[in-house]
């Protein structure tokens, strides 16, 4: 089943309370796309990076057996840059420095190749660009899963937002995001109301807390494995939606039952993806690794009670 | 299996964004109760009072089989008094009165009656008077499962309170209450060194995040039910302690299995009492109510996948 990811490719310099990085590969299509494809079968990817990006890093991608014929490489340009620093809890962030470069003026072609696709990942991006690109596949794909973030839920972005909310299946962002979005404390309330902004499936990510999976009616919950440190949060949130939507489109099954399974194999990749600086730890996953993982998941929820 | 459980009965006054109360009955002893007595035979209650204390609510005690033999009634004085105000993310609050009244100098007397006790529930109190109820009990319960707060994690009180620590097989506290006591901000290292501190088994309560229940070597985690609305928080740690104890008192079983399901019934009859003002929504539950919630929880985070 054809999944197609379209998202950033950038540098990141991230400082935590654990030390920094000097540029290192980051942006959101990169950790979905890395995240995915332990499950799916040669995603393609839609993305853009300057001459600097290193070509070490997209062969990496392709022996991962990640298409990256929809890369645009802009020569005489630099790629996306964003810097930040993490507060001492982990779950704040101050940003350092963000560079658009090649980001700018991001026209998202989609290879003739890629036109038979299935499932669509659209990795956090400037919503129009967002729905550019789901506007160029001529077939609208069985299922369509956004991610997005605080930075276009303000006045200039969001009906731009609001309009690629519309088109999509399932929304996936934080618990502060969603209540940003929706005006609501409540989690249940404002999921109610982002609901029926379009996505008929919506995923909230609480970080070290799990996440919660809405359905039209039903409502999953899926903790997060309890770390002794979370090392690095960064890409977490986009390592998880390459883990839902690649187990996805691996079984081509879009029933809820299956999107629970998603979600734990979203949760299982973000596990990973904390406990080294930015995409580090998902490059060299073994396949048992990963159901090692889900087993602790598992372990971690699973309780026996006999209803009278 | 005898449960004996001893704490405060209290009159608390209380403020929420949704509303206030009058003096209406608290005290950890009483949320313990009342959620115990849902799974319990004939819990024995341990608690000091003043004549103030409404005689048709200790009437309500007992006809629900809970034994207030232990209850003394202080003629001429008044009933602890807590009053507080919560902030509008409910997840904190302001302490507004604390007149501890008979409360200063309880002894707790243990009646011979409760002499066969297995199970005991040290709920939130004094920890010197912990200890005290506890080296009255002839024989070592099977059992002894504290609750405490960070009020007795200051230096006056730390003595003390390490003391009880070394005393018992079960603490329960929430994720704040842990980091302060062992100093880690890490969940999982603040669990292990408390560990060493006595408890061989934790529970940390996450408030609308859940709990985790640390075993020797494994970790359960149980969500909290996703509401609407949390209407009041006041009671909800007390009563997830006495849902707890009350369904291992009525098993009869210690192991880590049924101890996992104590945290489900707990977490259970916690939901309930945070959706009405104090301990009102746990004085009419059926049977049917409390099992149809069990449900929820399984519905809330089960899910199947086939680990190859």
């Amino acid at each position: 089943m054809s999944l197609l990811m379209v998202g950033t490719m950038a540098f990141d310099a991230i400082e935590t309370p654990f030390g920094k990085t000097d540029k290192i590969i980051g942006g959101s299509c990169t950790y979905i796309a890395l995240s995915a494809a332990y499950f799916a079968d040669k995603p393609n990817l839609v993305a853009v990076v300057g001459e600097d990006f290193p070509s070490e890093d997209i062969k990496m991608f392709q022996r991962k057996g990640i298409n990256t014929e929809g890369l645009q490489i802009k020569q005489g340009e630099k790629s996306f840059f964003w810097s930040g620093k993490y507060h001492n809890d982990l779950n704040t962030r101050d940003t350092l420095a963000t560079e658009l470069n090649v980001l700018a003026d991001f026209d998202p072609v989609i290879p003739d190749a890629y036109q038979d696709c299935e499932y669509l990942m659209l990795g956090n991006l400037t919503p129009s660009v967002q729905i550019t690109a789901l506007k160029r596949l001529k077939k609208r794909p069985k299922l369509v899963v956004l991610d997005t973030m605080n930075f276009w839920m303000t006045d200039t972005f969001l009906p731009d937002l609001k309009e690629v909310l519309q088109m999509v299946d399932v929304l996936s962002i934080n618990d502060e995001e969603a209540r940003l979005l929706s005006g609501e404390y409540s989690i249940v309330k404002a999921a109610r109301k982002i609901q029926r902004m379009g996505p008929k499936v919506l995923i909230i990510k609480k970080g070290e807390h799990g996440a919660l999976l809405f359905g039209e009616k039903q409502v999953f919950f899926a903790p997060a494995l309890p770390l002794e440190d979370v090392f690095d949060p960064t890409g977490a949130g986009d390592t998880f939606a390459g883990g839902f939507i690649g187990h996805l489109a691996s079984s081509g099954d879009i029933s809820f039952e299956n999107m629970k399974r998603g979600i734990i194999y979203g949760s299982a990749m973000a596990s990973f993806c904390v406990e080294k600086f930015g995409a580090e730890r998902l490059i060299n996953l073994t396949a048992e690794d990963v159901e090692q993982r889900v087993q602790e998941f598992i372990d971690l929820v699973q309780f026996e009670i006999d209803i009278l």
